[in-house]
Parts: structure tokens; sequence; C-alpha cells
């Protein structure tokens, strides 16, 4: 059974006295041979004191699921390709960490030193076929940062080449899609580029457009979130507004990270760049 | 067979051509009449000229994850008692929304009229067992606003009432659970009580201490991130800081959001509540 066990399931050892599993054959595993190594496998793990058991199993192996479940795991994520089940083996409460629950957005404001700033109308979606000049936006990817993630919808969408400025708001809302939420931030980026070549497949058009054109739009004008961040947009421009900076800085476990902050009057900002140099 | 799709299979309409489909029953389903059943309905789905469809398969049937799988669905996501798989009908990209890809979190800064702030020691977790005195910190719940999770871990871990005042700042890292990623806010509260309960399961000790000696333990001057979220909030006490405000606004859709944006000079928050008087 153990040369089985070894050849079938890779078990990696947690940072939390738990376990993680993975079946990586690249040909289907037939059901009854992986319940049996997954008893086995949780008679090991109960003798060795184990917590947590974290089974990653491949889209291929959907057979072994049902398996996996009747062996006392149920289910903590699913990502397109594979199913990451959990089982907890003390009798104590598990604790497992939350699944991720929220979906990040940027709508990103570049504006350019004329006071007009980037609009597009898209091809599909709520706002597809509408004469609404809007921000390009876009979700940030799995792993992005959200200022990256800015500057890679910009250029995707329109060609324009950009770099971050500030994180001038963002707003929180539920039920985005089934009970997950959706978090979306408003980023201002300056302009490195002019030229504007848009994506075919998503954008209709797009235009340099003067602000307050922009914010003088009915739609915008008559939807409470649009005309707020048109005001934000305004007044950042009139120099009665700061949003966020983004900081590089480290974690206690030492990964670098981005910190947003305000940074009205720079102090804050310049100790942290003394410390890092 | 449709009396029987009709028994199987809950099926919802969804706003973009597709629809939602639930297996409901309180038994489990024998997978070669679910196998039959759902070849008919992708049939009648083509026909009908649908494009996504949702399949909620609960854990209950999980023996039907893989003939769901052979019937060319892929997993979308997961949570503890379901997995959602999805398939696009048309010969088009599929343009199923992204799954959500962080987790939530909030760490709690409590600070009294006497600049005192409120500080928890952890049973567990990575600064469990060390003396660190550290903000209150928690996981923002699915369909929880930041500000809500705020105020209910301190509750939660404390016992202290609150009421939210300011977003100071927030960190984004990655790769905090396998692929996902975090997001963490650092919000400023007011505490409305001052009687510490602790909550026994979690927290080993809690205090009132004062914010220049929360800034002065060597575990928070030798961490960057923790020195500069003292040194924000040490700034924020001084007066030299302004962070983010939430604001309660309507999205396009009319949907009741927070909007978090700073709010130095108030206009724009008072702009906002007249709006809404």
């Amino acid at each position: 059974m153990e040369a089985e066990r070894v050849e079938l399931l890779s078990v990696v050892e947690d940072h939390y006295g738990g376990v993680v599993v993975s079946v990586e054959n690249q040909e289907p595993v037939d059901s009854e041979l992986f319940s049996s190594v997954l008893e086995a496998s949780i008679y090991n793990w109960r003798q060795q004191g184990r917590k947590g058991v974290w089974l990653k199993l491949p889209i291929l192996h959907s057979n072994l699921v049902h398996t996996a479940v009747k062996a006392g795991f149920r289910y903590h994520h699913a990502e397109p390709d594979y199913l990451m089940l959990v089982r907890w083996i003390p009798e104590t409460p598990d604790t497992f960490p939350a699944n991720a629950s929220h979906r990040v957005g940027v709508a990103v404001f570049v504006v350019n030193d004329k006071k007009e700033m980037l609009v597009v109308q898209e091809k599909s979606g709520i706002f597809g076929g509408t004469a609404l000049w809007k921000m390009p936006t876009g979700v940030v990817n799995e792993g992005e940062d959200i200022c990256d993630g800015a500057i890679r919808e910009v250029k995707e969408e329109t060609g324009i080449e950009t770099k971050f400025v500030e994180l001038l708001a963002f707003r929180q809302s539920h039920n985005s899609f089934f009970e997950k939420s959706d978090l979306m931030f408003v980023c201002m980026l300056e302009p490195l580029s002019s030229d504007i070549q848009i994506q075919a497949s998503e954008i209709e058009a797009a235009q340099w457009m003067p602000v307050e054109d922009y914010a003088a739009q009915p739609f915008v004008q008559e939807h409470e979130q649009f005309d707020f961040v048109a005001k934000i947009c305004s007044s950042k421009l009139d120099g009665n507004y700061t949003g966020f900076s983004n900081v590089r800085t480290c974690t206690s476990s030492g990964k670098k990270t981005y910190l947003y902050l305000s940074n009205r009057d720079a102090s804050l900002l310049l100790a942290s760049k003394q410390d890092q140099a």
C-alpha cells in the first residue's frame, strides 16, 4: 500500500501541522484504488497527529471527487482546472482559512496635462451599445497588484502606456455573482503616450475627452456613484483631493507588498524611502 | 424526459442569456439518469440559443460531478457545501465572470480620548504564544461591509462596542493561501464602551495601551509594515493624516453600497448628504 500511496499521492507538509496532497497522475485513476489509498493515508495522518489535509484534484480526476467526499472531505475552493477539498483530522473544530470572497476590479482615470481623460465605449456588458463614454474598467488578475492591473487594463483596451499616480476611492458591493462580493478601485494614472489603439474585441471606440464633458453626460449626472467619482476626479485636478499612494513595503514574514496610504504631507513616504535606502 | 428534467433540475434564467441550474433533490440521484437529463437539457439550451449554463451541485450530489464534467462542464468555484460548474453553449469564447480572487481582512485601530488603543495577545496563529500586543484582526465575512466587519471583530474578540471613523490604509498581498490574494484594511474605530470581555477561545489577553507603548514594541519597530502602520496611527492622532471615509451611495443599478473616499475638506461628503436628503 505504501508504494502505491507514494506513487498516487504527492504529499507536502504545510506550516500549520497539516499536509497538502495532490493527485498528479496524467492518466485517470481507478476510484476504488484511490479509496483504499486515501483511507490508509488518513490512518497514517491520524497516527502522525496531522491536523488539516488539503486534497487538490485536477479536473481530469473528477471521478475521484465522490470518493473523497465519502472519505470525509468537503469542498474548499475550485478553479477552472481543479477542485480543492479539505479534511480536518483531529476531533477539534477545523481552522481552515476562509475561501476567497471578493473579486477585485479597477476603474481607471487616465488624465493628461490638458485635463482630458481617456474614455471608452464598450461593445458588450451592461453598457454595451449605449453611447456612454466611461473610464476603462477591468478585473484584476489573481496575484496581480491593483496598480499594475490598472496599467494593464488601459494598455489592453486603448494601447496607452501609463504610470500609476494614486488610488482615488473604492467601492465594495455584494452579491455581484452568487454570494460573492466585489471591490472596485478608482485609480488615477498619468499617460506616457497619446495614440489610441483600441482593442477591437471589447471596445467600440475610445478618445481623449475634457473631464468636464465626461462629468456633464446625463448618465453620469443621474447616477449617484458615477457623479460622485466624477466630482472626486474634478477635485483632484483642482488640487483639492488626496487619495492613497502605493508604497512598497515588507510584511512581517518578509514578503514585498504594496501598502496604500494617504500621503498629504509626504513625511510618511519619505521616512519609508529613507528606511529602504 | 421532459417530466424528469423538470423534477430533477431547477432552472432559472439569468440576465445574460444564460441559465442557472440546481439539483435540489434531498436524496442522492442516479448518475446515469442525471447524465441523460443533462444531455437532453443541453440539446434544449442549444436550440433556445442559450449562452452560459451554471450548474450548482450540492455536496450531497458529489457523485454527479464526474457526470457533469463528462458532459462538458468545468469548475467555476466551490464553497464548503456546493460546487459550481459552468458550460458555455455557443461556439464563441465564454464570458463567464472571473472567480473571487481575494480574501478581505481588517486590522482595527480602536483608540480612546486618552490616546490609548485596544490591543490583544492571540492564543494561536503566527503570533500565538508571543508577547506581542497587536490590533484586533479578522476576516471580513462574505457579503459583509468592511466597516461592519471591523466593528464585529472588535466586539467578538474584546466585547468593546465601537463606531467606524475612517479607513487609514490597506495592503494587498499575494499567494496567501495557494494562488489566492489578501486585502487587509486598517480601520480606525471610536470605542463606545471600555470594559473588556475577552473571547476565551482565540484571545489570551486584551488591554488598553498607550499608542506610544504599542509603537515602541521591538517587534513593531523591527517589522516595516507594523512600524509604518504605527506611524500612520500616530500621525492620525496628531491631526496630520486623513484616511478614507465611508459614504453610502447608489450604484448605477440602484444597489446601496459604501464608497470609501478621502474627506479632507468635507465638501464632497456634504454634497452627497444633501443629495440624499
